[in-house]
């Protein structure tokens, strides 16, 4: 096994360091967040750090550096309130990852990449049409992650839609045959495979 | 497309809602979280809310619920201040799953699966040994989500142990070499294949 100690990683080029903290949590999940600015332009960013927080209600939570690149995104769901959620499909994973460019205010990333907008009744903001798996959201709240300057953005799940495939009988929801992705670090998009599902874990006797 | 209101999710039944709801977010990091008690008694178990938070310096989140399943790792790393944080590869994915049994203080998930502790010099807690990246964590701080009573844990990441075959060039760690596994809602585990990793996005000119 290789080791790294705090010293090393202070030593570390940016970049290097970057690569590597970033792929050392693990899998993250791969979500398209759709919002709308009050002039009316549609914005769509690749994030990695959605999260769930609780079934009942349905809250998700996501964390920010306000000051780097989807920062266009944190100003249109802070105004408007709304955003969504959407997951990224093995297909657009090319387009997904275009999204994280730093385009000007005024510049739809659907006008840039292959993505389609789809819009859902009732909602005021841009969804993905790709996406197998599309959440309607609403900002409530916000914690200052203190130690570096962060920021947790918490929200509920107010509608879902989902390709019928995917519903299993219980509620669950199985990812791989929507052909959702998964991000390992900054860059790399994965494609998982069900292994196995587990019942409910008792003690052994 | 399906589609579910706050009102159909309101109606549903509690496991049903579990597993939707569980599973909406996307993949989610797996992790084995290792700490050791007081009186010395080894606790492992399975967390799926292992967030990338920043990395200069390194820093990890996790969500929990104080009053279910992994509390002994709550008392744990509160008392001690320290916890491992270890990747499931493939072939643990079941005795992965049975750490999240209700066992009582005194008895070490270690001595009821086939996972296996390992020590590294001065962390005075258990990694697992078969995990090909293992993070020695310093609980930092904690925020309480009032909008659910769920408590965002915040932590360093001190030193990183890491097969050397996982390791690029340039500081990414390639998690499908390790055959790292992702978490699809509840009880769900899938393998990641690497589809593609793409440059740094800038806009098109």
């Amino acid at each position: 096994m290789l080791s790294f100690t705090q010293a090393d990683l202070a030593a570390m080029d940016k970049i290097y360091r970057l690569n590597l903290i970033n792929s050392i949590t693990g899998y993250k999940s791969a979500n398209l967040m759709g919002t709308r600015s009050v002039t009316g332009t549609d914005n769509v960013a690749i994030f990695s750090s959605v999260t769930h927080l609780g079934s009942d209600p349905a809250m998700l939570g996501f964390v920010l550096r306000p000051t780097t690149v989807p920062r266009h995104t944190y100003q249109n769901l802070k105004t408007t309130g709304i955003f969504s959620v959407n997951h990224v499909h093995a297909g657009q994973i090319a387009d997904a990852h275009h999204t994280s460019a730093k385009y000007p205010d005024h510049v739809s990333e659907f006008d840039q990449t292959r993505l389609t907008p789809e819009t859902h009744e009732g909602w005021d903001i841009p969804f993905v049409k790709e996406a197998p798996v599309q959440l309607a959201c609403r900002y409530l709240n916000e914690y200052a992650i203190k130690e570096n300057g962060t920021l947790l953005v918490v929200a509920s799940i107010e509608k879902i839609f989902l390709q019928k495939t995917l519903l299993m009988e219980d509620g669950w929801v199985r990812l791989d045959l929507g052909d959702v992705v998964t991000i390992n670090g900054l860059d790399g998009y994965a494609k998982p495979t069900l292994l196995d599902r587990f019942a409910y874990a008792r003690p052994k006797q």
